[in-house]
């Protein structure tokens, strides 16, 4: 069993199980003096290079990855959790809530780029090539 | 109210309701046709990029940051936001569960690097010089 | 006149130069204490993460870029030169000789990746997926 | 011999010899279909992981390195090659004269911050923190 809240039979990741996790994976293997926040941000740069790398020689690839290997997708998970569990560690060092400050910026980007059906599809199109949907 | 599992009195952000935040946001917006894995990916490089820059003049920093202003602490927030919700949307739109596969690369972590208590302080110090913690 | 050697017509940039060019501006400016390894480091990836953006919601582009007005081709080439001039300036402050290493690396690389006009497209296709052109 | 303009006793490497070396060595190889803008980038952001990891696990670092070992620098030296060599790739592939660019960015920055040696040191500590010396 790997923890997480059930709902229903659904088993759910919040990332306070994962902060909690990281944590005491640190404090079993005394790397709790490592984990400073510029060695993580660090960490996480190695681990986004290596996510990288993955997509690197393929050219543009559709929505599902529907051509990869089962092995390659399971090594993609592998980069992205990496990611996300230093990301994870990094917002606990720094004090950081994270799935707090995430709430709050998807509500800022909600008011940054109101929903606006009349707009011109070009203009939209503008829009997104400058901004994205969640810079700040 | 800004949604989450309420545990208690606490609300619990989970990785699914990010996911799910993120997709409405794309659908409302009819921004989905942007949202391919390699612009999302460079989507996320450029965010990383924006966190670095909150880090790079200030040399070490401690645990907690102590020493920042209430105003920085809340850009950071926003800025590991926006690596974390590109970072869910890549994988919802590469086919990944993200919060599956990070418990799976927290128990792949716990077998890579053992708890041994006996080993030395040093040889200790080598391990995480090469390997970190959440390295594949 | 910015310098550079003169050969015939053409004015060569080096890499001693652009090193020079970067040392006289830092310490014109007092900025010296604020360059260690890691903070160039840091600003190199925050750099790295605006050359993203330039390319984050394109798309697949082609060679040589037909089709970006003449400003875009500007800004990217101010991004592109950000980030050399802080890997310059990385390398100068870790007693990396950039110019002699990068034509070492090469050779390394001619050595790695041998040019086999025998080998079918299928295997080369292969080589280049795992390995790029430039990995150590 | 490995090319470069001799000056004195003093071998030059210039941007112009690099990139000629990185065109003969996807052409002699047919990486050329491979080396697509969007391909390159995701290379260089590779590279720029491998040279973080370099540097995640050692806190701060004095200029010149005094404690790495031999080895340790020579990895070093690598890894920023290989950044240099993917970032002379990129600019090539998208039609940008890097050298040039390069210098006109140096001078581009000369005039955002002027050399002004009555400013007080507590302001140039705040330009600094905001701005770096090669930011656009």
């Amino acid at each position: 069993m790997t923890g997480g809240i059930e709902i229903g039979k659904e088993e759910q990741v919040t990332l306070d199980l994962l902060k909690k996790k990281m944590d005491d994976f640190a404090k079993e293997r005394d790397w709790e003096r490592f984990h400073s926040p510029r060695n993580l941000l660090l960490a996480l740069v190695g681990e986004v290079g290596e996510l990288s790398e993955i997509f690197q020689w393929k050219g543009e690839v559709p929505k599902g990855l529907p051509d990869w290997k089962e092995e390659e997708k399971q090594h993609l998970g592998e980069e992205l959790s990496d990611v996300l569990l230093y990301l994870v560690r990094l917002s606990d060092m720094c004090g950081v809530d994270l799935g707090k400050a995430a709430l709050r910026k998807v509500e800022l980007n909600a008011i940054k780029y109101p929903i606006n059906p009349t707009i011109s599809s070009s203009n939209k199109n503008n829009n997104v090539t400058e901004d994205g949907g969640s810079e700040n």
